[in-house]
């Protein structure tokens, strides 16, 4: 198996992280998307939106999108509740982390981080702290009543807004107003198997 | 049960159409987004994130993101396939829907039919076009493949593109040149207990 991504990107290192907790082997291909590897012929045979994660099986074929590939390797194991409604709720955070979530915090993150703040885009920079905020105060107020954002076991739902939550500084957001955001990724990365970025 | 949402909403016709199609009774309840309905205390109570739609359960529990409320409902269905790949298939198309397809062609539909193209939002208005095409070409090129999204059958995931997919004229996106996305769309729309926007 085959898994293309780029360790300092959270959508690939949910993957990463829940194939290690998993003891999952897989080859690492390293993509550079500011070089736009994922833009090439070849690549967008494999996913044609040119993103990664993207993931080949063994059996060639071909997985996309950060979330699923998440609830494929999960179906089964403890980090996706059987129970239709529990798994739904796993799911509603998934979504919750695509659309309101990854597009601020992801994005004010990548400005930051990855382009070092090109004048043109600090308007677009600014208007994205109110809404990771909000995602951010979202998911205080679920980890003031439960351990993880589904019960009081890790899920897919931890790993996925972990990604970006846990570098959530790197796009502007502090999270010292968050100490039920900070418990929980404590107890995240002292996992057993745990991997960061890197 | 009871669904909070707007008919004119695609997130919110995504549930109604599958609801109906697997003639689950409900109660909808009109939520007016413009006039903020879903800002007021009693419906963040509900759902944190302010958003339609929103399901209540007969035993109360909430339920909220449109696509994963399409699995709740769908799990054990026709609807969503139960092999673990083609399942995650499924759930690839959901979130692609979320992140590369709704965020153009929902938005721009909404600037213009909602706010009546205002002077301030048309540069977005025409960013969004670039980004809804692609998401229609990586579409129609699957649908030159397979007669639904994932394989033969209608599946959740062929629901949820419909939504914003079938009134993207609304959002200046002209179907002409997508022949296989209009076959789709005729195909959907002709099945047995469909409902549309209204
Ligand atoms: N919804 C996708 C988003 C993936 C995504 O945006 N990946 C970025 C890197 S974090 C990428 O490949 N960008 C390159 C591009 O879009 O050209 C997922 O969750 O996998
Ligand atoms: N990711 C959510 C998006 C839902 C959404 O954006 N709903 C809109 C109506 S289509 C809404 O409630 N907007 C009101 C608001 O955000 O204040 C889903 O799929 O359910």
């Amino acid at each position: 198996m085959i898994v293309y991504g780029d360790m300092q990107s959270g959508n690939c290192l949910k993957v990463k992280l829940l194939l290690s907790l998993l003891n999952i082997e897989h080859q690492w291909m390293h993509i550079n998307i500011l070089e736009k590897e994922t833009h090439t012929d070849e690549f967008l045979a494999l996913n044609p939106n040119g993103k990664i994660p993207t993931v080949v099986l063994d059996d060639q074929r071909v997985l996309c999108e950060s979330n699923a590939i998440l609830g494929y390797f999960a179906e089964g194991t403890d980090f996706l509740p059987t129970d239709t409604y529990q798994k739904a709720k796993v799911y509603e955070w998934l979504f919750f982390e695509q659309y309101s979530h990854e597009p601020y915090i992801a994005v004010a993150r990548f400005i930051q981080k990855y382009q070092g703040m090109p004048s043109e885009r600090l308007d677009e920079y600014h208007s994205l702290q109110a809404g990771g905020h909000k995602a951010l105060r979202i998911m205080e107020q679920q980890l003031s009543k439960s351990a993880f954002l589904v019960g009081d076991t890790l899920t897919i739902a931890d790993i996925a807004l972990y990604a970006y939550t846990h570098v959530a500084d790197e796009g502007g957001f502090n999270l010292e107003n968050y100490p039920n955001i900070a418990r929980w990724i404590q107890s995240i990365a002292s996992l057993e198997g745990y991997v960061g970025m890197s």
